[in-house]
Formats: C-alpha cells, sequence, structure tokens
C-alpha cells in the first residue's frame, strides 16, 4: 500500500475494540519513530508504551476519559526532554563519533558552536525545540502505523503534568507531548469510521514560487 | 520498500548534484503532508514550494548558505500559523460539516469548546501549538520522501523572519519553522553519504510500562 493510500485508509479512531495489536507491528512503529531524523541527531525525546491495563485505567482520567486510552492494547506517549544539558549533547557526540569509527574531538568544533547556540536559550525555548523534534517521530510513527494498517489515535487532549507526575516522567526530565494509542477500530461503535476525510483545498494549503 | 528500510537509507543529505526530482514524486510528498492529522483538523500550516532558481539564490544566505537551498530542485517550506482565529475556524468547522453533507450548527457545541481554549491562549502558545502540526507534516513528508526515494534535507538552520519577509509569509499571518530542500545526492561530493547513522539504543529510547 503507498502512504497515500494509508493515509487515506486511517483516521482518528474514537472507538477501539480492545482487540490487542501484533507485537511485531508495535515494534516496528516504535522503530520507525526512533529512526526519525532530528535536529543535530539530538533525539531529545522518548517514547513510553504502556500495556500495564491497571496503569491505562489510571491515565484515563487524566485524558479526560478519552476511551482509546483503555480499548488501545498499547498506549504510546511521546515526551520531549524539558531542556538540553552539556552532558547530554557531550554523550551524543561521542556516540556518533564512536560508532562511526571517528576520534572523540572529530566534531568538536561543531559541538562547540552547538553548545554555544543551545545552552544560551531559556529552558522554555529548548523544550519547544524538542517537543518540535518528539513530533517528527510522531508523524512518522503515525506513517507506519497507517502503512501497517494499526489504528492509531493522535491525542494532545490530556494533562501532561499529571501524566508526568504518574509514570515519573518529571523525575527522568521528561514532558509528555503527545499520546498514540494503537489499537483496532471497533467500526460499529465509532461515529467518525463513515465520515469523510476533510483537508483544506490544495491551493490553500500549497504556495508555489516557480 | 518498508518504511523502516526508506529511513534507513535516508540520510541529511549534505550536498546534493542537481539533478531534478520528478514533479509526479514532489506532488506526492505534499499530498502525504497535506494528509496528515491536526489537532482538531485546524491544519494550522502550509508549505511553500520554491522551483524559481533566482530565488533560490536569494534564500541561500538567509539559510547560511547550505549548498541544499540551491542544489536542491524543489525547496519545500513548512510555515504555521502565526496565531488562531475565530474565523479561521469557523472557515474549518464550515467546510467539514459541508463535505460531510451535515448542518453548519452539527459541531457547535465542540466548536464553542475549542474556541474557548483556543482563543484565551497566547498568541505564542498558539503558534507553538500550530508549529507542532506542522511538524507532523513535516514528518510524514519525511517519510514519503524516503519511500519515493527522493533526498531530502531536514534543516531548522535558517533566519525565520528574514525568510518570512523576502517571501511575504508575514503578511500570510506565516511564519516558517523548517526547510526541506528535495533533490538528489550527490555521493562524491557528501561527506556524510557513507557515514554510518546513528541513534541511541533501544533501551535508552522505548521506557515500557508492562
Amino acid at each position: 500500500m503507498s502512504l497515500i493510500d494509508a493515509l487515506n485508509w486511517r483516521y482518528a479512531v474514537k472507538k477501539m475494540n480492545g482487540q490487542p495489536v501484533e507485537q511485531e507491528k508495535v515494534d516496528k512503529i516504535i522503530a520507525a519513530a526512533h529512526l526519525a531524523p532530528t535536529s543535530s541527531g539530538l533525539q531529545p525525546f522518548k517514547v513510553i508504551v504502556v500495556t500495564n491495563q491497571e496503569l491505562k485505567e489510571k491515565i484515563a482520567p487524566i485524558a479526560f476519559n478519552q476511551s482509546q486510552v483503555i480499548d488501545s492494547s498499547h498506549l504510546l506517549i511521546f515526551a520531549a526532554n524539558e531542556n538540553y544539558t552539556e552532558e547530554g549533547i557531550d554523550a551524543v557526540f561521542n556516540r556518533m563519533n564512536t560508532e562511526r569509527g571517528l576520534p572523540l574531538d572529530a566534531t568538536d568544533a561543531y559541538k562547540t558552536q552547538l553548545k554555544g547556540m543551545i545552552l544560551s536559550r531559556t529552558a522554555e525555548e529548548n523544550f519547544n525545540h524538542a517537543a518540535r523534534q518528539a513530533y517528527i517521530g510522531f508523524g512518522i510513527a503515525i506513517a507506519e502505523a497507517a502503512l501497517l494498517k494499526v489504528d492509531a489515535t493522535p491525542m494532545e487532549g490530556f494533562n501532561g503534568p499529571a501524566l508526568d507526575e504518574l509514570l515519573g516522567l518529571d523525575k527522568k526530565g521528561l514532558k509528555s507531548v503527545t499520546l498514540l494509542p494503537l489499537g483496532n477500530r471497533d467500526e460499529a461503535g465509532d461515529w467518525l469510521v463513515n465520515l469523510k476525510k476533510v483537508r483544506s483545498p490544495k491551493e490553500e494549503f500549497l504556495i508555489e514560487f516557480k
């Protein structure tokens, strides 16, 4: 299936039927997010997977009781770093150079410049930057889910700080930014399943300079 | 090709060879971004495509003279709405209900609640929210480019306000957030082409609650 066909197949499923998604497919969706490009390769986000039903039930009220939290088999949470740190940047470049068989100082000039830029920004600016990187992975995960015919509902409607506290993400320097429950659509119970997918006209979306 | 294989094939091409990407493939990449899900379907971003060589040459210094701006055949620019407006939200819901054959007021309760939330936020909060939606489309465009074996380099290194002024995006209420030049890798001239793709270990990226 082409990605265009997959994107036309997918929709923000409102009601899932509780049937589990194959773990192999979930692994591919996570791998796709993991392969997403990020600014300077810093990968300032993580993916959290919740399969524990009891925990999903605790998360539901934090997400305005949207039923997909409970009826998905795998609840993915994308969480961005609350800030960048010098140690974190060093670790990324050390790993990169080591895995590439380069001297550890091979990228020092670039790294110094990058640190100068990043570490002079406020924590809020850096979190916003990290969150955008998380959204690249989020977009790519949505694409992979659609290609694998796994239903996935992008959800921003939840209380981030409450979720972070419940899962201890705050203690890891992470802030959850979006949810992606994975499951199977309940066609009989979902009001959205048969409604047309609507997008702006192409001529509104696209601006060309020829 | 699977998306995982495609993501392993892609990299942030540093040197392109000036050969054009087929328009049919570019159209698919734009269509994929256009099909990206966004918060409440508001689609608060646009894609700008620059093929005019003279204009790309004017953009190059705004993007720190990164050569891909000039050596790509199609320079995509993702630009987010600087804010949400009541008129814009009304237009989205009117179109959605019309295309779905529903009464214009079918979604009024939800729309009123949504407006209350969005229109009480600051312009900066709304721009940050819109930018994240643009990054979903950006991630999906990157996925589609990779699947079509089109080289694409995600680039955040540019002077946004200068680019917005040059292209008149500021007058349209848009702020450019990221670039995606499309082209073909120059294998002989690209220092990055043969270096290993490096990602954090999976056990660092993934947190599981079983």
